[in-house]
């Protein structure tokens, strides 16, 4: 019922993440209502970031180039890395203004159900940073779910007889929580990583 | 933190319906990760939808070409109109296949505090075919809300004089609803539409 040319862009649409075949419409006839050169520059905004956006060649975070803006920045510690899963988490660790070292994304977690191996995973460009970028400690930062934490115990045991210093960042109760709502999981975890309190 | 190309489309993402801030990060970084000739089918997609999909110059609702499929469809009768607000309920309307006749689209509803009078919708374009075309009757098919309301209202009182019968789609409970669950407003219009029962 809808032209041809219609359909195809709710089809593609579609394909996205977390837009449902309604969403899709919905976006399509916002398009055809808009002005020509609105749907022309977001469609100029995919190809263009296509063409410009790449992955960092040394630690898999996004880039105009062949190194990140992390990378090259000569204020960032060499000697410290934190391991992410995805480059999405390199801007939610940057937010936080608490790391000043760089960065290693391994391009998801291992997941044997999905197939994901270590060899899907950027491990072994991992590994080959330790020696010559002089890294003495890694902090893993993958999700703290299952495969996060198995991907963390994995790389631990890789790390530990390079002589690196391996940490994970904790789990507990999110700030502002409320302890009543918490699940046992995580409030078991924030019992389990009690820090002195010091007064 | 984002690289200039990737928070360009971010942005641009960000402008369309239902996508919020997240939703376009997420989207911007499956693009990233996609093949570039998906990520270039989309664009591309977006680009041809401008160019070929427009309104109907006769009904307003989307065409490639002058006229859409309904208008230059001899098999529909050209005496009963459908008006709606927007392109799209003529989709909904059509999944039907309840009606045979041809739309008119409003393209909005009769909306004062935003603005919207009868100068901004397709009212004057609806007259224009009432003589020409023969439409003997014309069903509002506008939302059921007060906007939708106000502009079936409108739309009879000029109608009327024209010779046309004018009818108003039913308001009542949805197929495989509850009356429970029924707000006081849909019951009341249930029950003041009520339909003899023939055994």
């Amino acid at each position: 019922m809808l032209t041809a040319s219609l359909q195809a862009l709710v089809d593609e649409l579609g394909r996205l993440p977390g837009i449902g075949p309604k969403s899709a419409q919905r976006i399509a006839f916002h398009l055809l209502r808009s002005a020509p050169e609105d749907a022309r520059r977001l469609a100029q905004a995919i190809v263009t970031m296509t063409e410009l956006t790449t992955l960092c060649s040394r630690c898999g975070n996004i880039a105009e180039g062949e190194l990140c803006r992390i990378c090259t920045d000569p204020q960032r510690e060499p000697g410290v890395l934190c391991v992410v899963e995805d480059p999405r988490d390199v801007v939610a660790v940057e937010r936080t203004r608490e790391f000043r070292g760089r960065y290693h994304v391994l391009q998801g977690a291992l997941n044997p159900l999905d197939g994901v191996g270590p060899e899907q995973l950027k491990v072994k460009e991992l590994l080959a940073r330790i020696e010559p970028e002089g890294v003495r400690e890694v902090i893993v930062c993958t999700n703290p779910n299952l495969e996060g934490e198995a991907t963390a115990l994995y790389l631990a045991r890789l790390l530990r007889p390079l002589g690196v210093t391996v940490s994970r960042i904790a789990s507990g109760l999110p700030v502002g929580g409320d302890l009543e709502y918490a699940d046992e999981l995580t409030l078991g975890r924030a019992l389990e990583g009690r820090r002195p309190l010091e007064p």
